[in-house]
Order: C-alpha cells, then sequence, then structure tokens
C-alpha cells in the first residue's frame, strides 16, 4: 500500500504488484494444506473480529458515506456502500452460513489402476490465487475474503475507492484473524491505491494471480477480457429475454412476467426484454403494457407492439437494435412481437449476453425446443428469469454469475474457486 | 478464404472474420442438437472419404514437403509435417478409437427439485465453436476436427503455413463429409491465409469464439494469453522435475530418470531438470550422469553437481537461473543438487510450467509431503514424467495437455470440449 496515487511510476507500480503477487503465492501454499476444522476456524476468528470491531467499522464506513455525499454521489450508489449495524450483522451472519457449507477440497475423484503400473487419482485443490476487482461494495470484501479462505485460496480485493475506508478496515481485521490463528495474513491483500495503472498491471500478473473475477459493469468487464493475460470470469450482466409462446397461459403469464421486471429491477437476472408471439400480440401485449405500466414500466417497443400499444397513454418509445441490446437494470423493458418461436430464439441468439432466458409455454414441445436451442447460463420454462442466483439454486454459496463457457457458467459457488491435479503412483515405473 | 496474404486490408481481415465466426457460430447450432449416432455417423464418413481420398492427400502432402525442402526447413520439422500411407492409415484408425467412446453431451447432473418449486438440472452441452491455432503438423487437422465434431462443437483450424496444401485437402474432405450428411460444412473451417493480423483478429472474435487452444511453443502461448479476448487454454509446456530423495533406491532410480529423459525427448512430459538430495548427492550423482551419458545426454549442471562430475568425461555446462527454467525439448538435462525436499518444492514453484514433477523415494512421509505441496497439473510419486498423456490416464483421446488451472487441468479430453447450461422447470413460477 505504499503507492502513492500521483506519482506513482511503472517501476513503484511494477514492484508493487511483484510483492503483492509473490506475498499472495507464498500464503496460498499454506492456506491449500489446512483441514477443513482449520479453515472453519479462522472463519469463526473472521466472524467474532468483525462483530468485536463493529463501531470502528462503521465509523471508516461513515467516512467514505460523507466523502460520497461531498463528491455528488446518487442516493442509489450511497445506499449501496452504506453499511449499519443491521447490514453488517448480516455480512457476519452469512459467514456461518459459509462454515455450515462442506468444504469442496481435497476430494479424489477417478481414482483408477491403470494398465501401465499407475494408481491414478484426480484430487480437487485450491485455485491458489483470486484477485477480484470489484465496485463500491463493502460486503463484496468480506463475502470474497471468506469464500476464498474457506477454499483454501490467497485473495487480492481491489475495491471501488468510494469505500476505501471501509475496505481498509475491514481488511485489517480479516488479517489480524489470520495472524492471530499463526496464518499468513498475505492470504488477504487489499490493494488501497486507486492507481488505475495498477488494475492493468494486476492482469498481467500471471506469473502469480490464477484467476480474475471482475464484478462490476460492462465496461470492467471488457476491460478484463481485453487486456488481461490471466484467466478471467465474466459474469453478472444480464441481457435476459422472456418468450410468451402462442400456447402459453395468457393470465399467468402476466404474474411471472412483472416478477421478471418489478421485483428486483436494478440486478442482472431481471428481465430485459420481453419476446411475444405474433398470434397472441393483438390480446396480450395491452394487457401485460398495461399491468407493468401500473407498476411504473416504461416501454422500448417495435413497431407492431408501437400499433398495439399507441394512445393507451403508456410511456413508450420506439426501440433500435441498440435498446434491444441494453441491460436496463431499472424499470424499464424492451417489447418486440415476434413471428414465432424461431424467430425469438434468433433474437435472442443475437441480442442475449447469455445470462438467463424464458419461455411460458403450455406446449411440451415448444419447452423443449427453448431449451434445446436456446445457449444460455439459464435457461427456463414457465419460470421468472429472476431465480439465477446462488441462493436459489441451492448452492449455499455465489461468487459471481458466469456469463463465459468455461470453468463455470451460471451462478458460482464454492466448487469454482477449486481446480485439481492429477496424482500418480507408481513402484519406479517406466513408461513403455 | 478470400482474403490474399499481401494486400489484405484490416477491413478486409475484418470483414472475413466476422464470416468466419457467424458462419462457425450459426453451425454449432445444428452441431448441438445432434445425437451420438448422428455424430459417430458422420465421423464414420470423414473415416471413408479419408481413405478414399489418400492419393490426393499425399499428393497435397508431398508438395508441402517440397516447398518445405526448397526453404531449407530442418530435417526435424519436415518429419513432422510428412503424412506417408501408414501415417495416413493411423491418423484414419484414431477415428475410429474416438467413435468408440462415450459421447459426453446430453449428461444431466445435479438434478433437483428446489423449495421454491423449480425443478434444476445441468446438463451438459458443447462449448460452441473453438478456435485452434497450431503449427506444422497435418495430423492435428484432422484429430482435432473430429473430437470437436465428436462432441457437437463448430471449430476454426488455423494450422502452420508450411502445410496449407495439406490442411487444404484435409478440410475440404471433412467439409465434404459434412456436406454429404446434409450437416453445415461451416462446421469445420480453415484459415488458409497465413496473413498474421487474421490470427491476432481470431483471438478478438469473442462474440462467436468460445475457447481458443494454441497447440504450439513458448511464444505462441504468450500471443495468445496476452493478446486473446476468448479464453485460452494454455499448456502444452513442460519444465519438468524429477527430485531423487535421500530415500530413493538409487539403484532402481536411474531406469526412471533415463525413461524420463531418453525415451522421447522432444516432447513436453519429458524431464527436464532433476534435483537430487544432498545426502546421496555424492554416490548418485557421477552414477546417474554416467548412465545418460552412455544414452547421449549432455548437462547443465550446479556448481556442486560440476564438482562430482568435473575430469568424468561428460558434456557439462555451468547452469544459472535461465538454464533451470529452460523446456530443453532435446537430449539435455539440468542438474541440481538440493538440501532438502523443501529446497526442491522451492525450485519447482520458482522454475516450473505446472506440467509435470516427480519424486523417487521410498519414504511415505516425503512422498506424501512432495504431493501435497507440488502445484502442477500432474504429481508422481516413484514413476516417470513420460505419463502425463490422455492416453496413458485413460481418457481415450486427447485435445492438448493444459497447464492452466481453469476449465480443464493436465491432459484434456472430450469432457474439456463441453460445457453445461443450467435448466429450470416451473409452473409459472415466481420469485418470492
Amino acid at each position: 500500500m505504499s503507492v502513492n496515487q500521483d506519482d506513482a511510476s511503472q517501476a513503484q507500480i511494477n514492484e508493487y504488484l511483484q510483492g503483492l503477487g509473490q506475498r499472495a503465492k507464498a500464503a496460498s501454499f499454506t492456506l491449500a494444506t489446512l483441514t477443513s476444522t482449520q479453515k472453519n476456524n479462522l472463519l469463526s476468528t473472521i466472524s467474532e473480529r468483525l462483530a468485536d470491531n463493529a463501531s470502528a467499522i462503521l465509523a471508516a464506513n461513515a467516512k467514505d458515506v460523507a466523502a460520497a455525499k461531498a463528491n455528488g454521489l446518487t442516493d442509489a450508489m450511497i445506499d449501496r456502500l452504506l453499511l449499519d449495524e443491521a447490514r453488517l450483522a448480516g455480512i457476519i451472519g452469512d459467514i456461518d452460513n459459509v462454515i455450515a457449507l462442506a468444504d469442496p477440497i481435497g476430494k479424489e475423484a477417478a481414482s483408477q489402476l491403470l494398465d501401465n503400473g499407475l494408481r491414478l487419482t484426480q484430487r480437487s485443490v485450491p485455485l491458489g490465487v483470486v484477485g477480484v476487482i470489484y465496485e463500491a461494495r463493502p460486503n463484496v470484501t468480506v463475502d470474497i475474503a471468506v469464500l476464498a479462505l474457506k477454499t483454501g485460496n490467497a485473495v487480492i480485493l481491489r475495491g471501488g475507492k468510494e469505500t476505501i475506508e471501509s475496505n481498509k478496515v475491514l481488511s485489517d481485521v480479516i488479517r489480524g484473524a489470520l495472524n492471530s490463528l499463526n496464518l499468513p495474513q498475505d492470504a488477504v491483500q487489499l490493494i488501497a491505491s486507486p492507481e488505475r495503472a495498477i488494475v492493468s498491471g494486476l492482469l498481467r500478473l500471471d506469473k502469480y494471480v490464477d484467476m480474475i473475477i471482475p464484478r462490476g459493469g460492462q465496461a470492467l468487464q471488457r476491460l478484463c477480457a481485453e487486456q488481461s493475460s490471466i484467466p478471467v470470469i465474466l459474469g453478472g450482466i444480464g441481457i435476459c429475454h422472456l418468450l410468451v409462446d402462442k400456447k402459453a397461459d395468457l393470465n399467468r403469464a402476466v404474474d411471472v412476467i412483472a416478477n421478471a421486471k418489478v421485483q428486483r429491477p436494478t440486478v442482472c437476472n431481471a428481465l430485459d426484454t420481453l419476446l411475444i408471439d405474433q398470434q397472441v400480440a393483438a390480446a396480450f401485449v395491452p394487457k401485460v403494457a398495461a399491468h407493468l405500466h401500473s407498476l411504473g414500466v416504461k416501454f422500448y417497443v417495435c413497431e407492431q407492439t408501437q400499433g398495439y400499444l399507441s394512445g393507451l397513454g403508456f410511456d413508450i418509445t420506439p426501440a433500435d437494435d441498440e435498446s434491444f441490446s441494453t441491460e436496463w437494470l431499472s424499470l424499464t423493458l424492451g417489447i418486440k412481437v415476434v413471428a414465432d418461436i424461431d424467430a425469438a430464439i434468433a433474437h435472442i441468439r443475437q441480442h442475449s449476453s447469455g445470462h438467463s432466458e424464458a419461455i411460458l409455454t403450455d406446449d411440451i414441445h415448444a419447452a423443449s425446443y427453448f431449451m434445446n436451442q436456446v445457449d444460455s447460463a439459464a435457461v427456463y420454462v414457465n419460470a421468472s428469469t429472476r431465480f439465477t442466483d446462488g441462493a436459489q439454486f441451492g448452492l449455499g454459496a455465489e461468487v459471481a454469475v458466469s456469463t463465459q463457457k468455461l470453468h463455470a457458467r451460471g451462478p458460482m459457488a464454492l466448487d469454482a474457486l477449486t481446480t485439481y491435479k492429477w496424482l500418480a503412483w507408481g513402484d519406479y515405473t517406466c513408461r513403455g
């Protein structure tokens, strides 16, 4: 943390990053050998120390909030970075949930005695060092550190500058807990400098860092995809679709669509584009629009939808290709009438971010066809897209929601923080 | 294939790549829905057509060989790109082996009925489009196309320019087989232009390509790691170590070391650095060096090893940090005396590429400690490093040997060409 924001030269940054990486990697080797009991004991200690240090944490957070107000951040952003006693208690309570989860490390699979004389097994092991780049949510600091430590990984945290005071205290408490148990405190390191060049450098630290998780918006995801020489888990961007098939139950459909759009519009699994089969469009479009309008939703619509809705007093804007490629994160919905299920699937293939898509239909053939043809992390029949979530999927924990296809897809749980190594025993065995 | 080497503008290249990607992605959706029988039937057709077109294939290969000779390529390189009747028969025979493998697509796991009312399952599906960049080995063209098609993936092939005539005929035969079964021939596309900007562009084609596999040397691996915005499977670089522990059986050790170094020195799982515990170094170093010397091995040695070997007539060179970070791919071996097992592990952590490491010991504690502490794709006790191979591991096929930790590690088989999607059924179910 010795790098100064203003005059940090590239050489200083490189030296800082090398040290950061070396310390993390060294710590990771110790973490990797801990038993489940030792790791759970560590998490309990962290939980206790966070509770003991609640007033210092809240005081640091108050500084962040004051700075945010002084800097004119929006109320929504301030709400995201705010901690109070109840929220902190929630963060601490979540640690107990993680303690209760099964440890995915040290399992052996694919064990066999091979013809060549080797006894071979595939053992699950920690990834090593995980780098996480995130925005102004102090809860992520604790969540990610706890999930990394539970799986025997070291972690490098780069949070948003808006929560720097909170993050410093939170990471200090976690490092203190490690230290109190004679464990390497560098298993958790916070990059406190807001210097942007440090992020670029972190993304090239492939000698020490095994995985990068960007938890933030589109710009951060693209930055990581384009600049990182370390494997990146892209995710958390959901341009989600729901198709009302010609055989959907139109009465029941309205509630599911409202749930997908309105229940929590600011998250990645909220509905962005409603596709409606033209055979039911005349009946359904005004009906669903009226209900959503009553819930505060405004619309970006195709020409045909506009025909059904104009003059009814709704907030409608003509949609273009760009609107249909937008993750709204608000009470806004794209609506498009499609010729048939194939046109809907083609639209999804063109515009989806590969997160979550749904079909509402009473036709088992349409349901099966949609599931087979749509290639997204989660595909639903007769359900809201809002279910794409680690807790809803019964995974116990959520590291991120991956929209890429390698390593992990959809809600990522503890397993996604592991890899495996092949172990083979011989008797001075040579290859023939 | 319409891009000309000399005057291809960036705009032309971009247009070419967009078309290539769109066609591959479109084909991938058809491939993904094929049954195992359909896919095996396709592979049989490819096998038959390759046999039927043997003379055209060998004639094209003869052009490549003639050009290679004219261009002064080494005998070793010419041998790599050479096809003859026996080699072609071997390539075709391997297709039958792939046909016999179980299809990993369409398996469902983690199926459960959730408290929220959803029935959830995780179905294995193809990755989609795989891009493979490789060097002058025409067998890779067939191998990779067959493995991709077996798993329902489309593939974009970018082989070395030295085998372009062979690759054109091979890919045309495969595309003809697809076409004859009314399957999209663009499931297999060859980039015939040697234009380097096409590789850079391919690495940024993340809208269409789901995974990049570079099969080649260090320079190609780094290029892909640094430039690709698509997930890359790095691999095939093995700086492999073997530790002779103080409790090793020194007589039996010699054969294992000779096997690891000499049996096939040009491949990634061959031994690069021999580490010897100082307690047995005086007895063992001259013994093993004499045997390896008789097999034609020359040595890069630490100072202590030099003391044991000087004046004995072996080919020795003083080693430095760089020699200990070299993948020799030849009858060359680094030798270093280490203070103890921890010093050996520290050396491995610093110099290994994470491929394969071995310990020779009769001490069960040392064996277990080494396996736990060494973090490479394959770790051996009392066996040669040469076993790190899909066939030797009983996997039936090998796509590549991954030295990264995400998605797949070590020998990658058909499973590594798959991902999964989450499928959920509700009854117009909303999130509470």
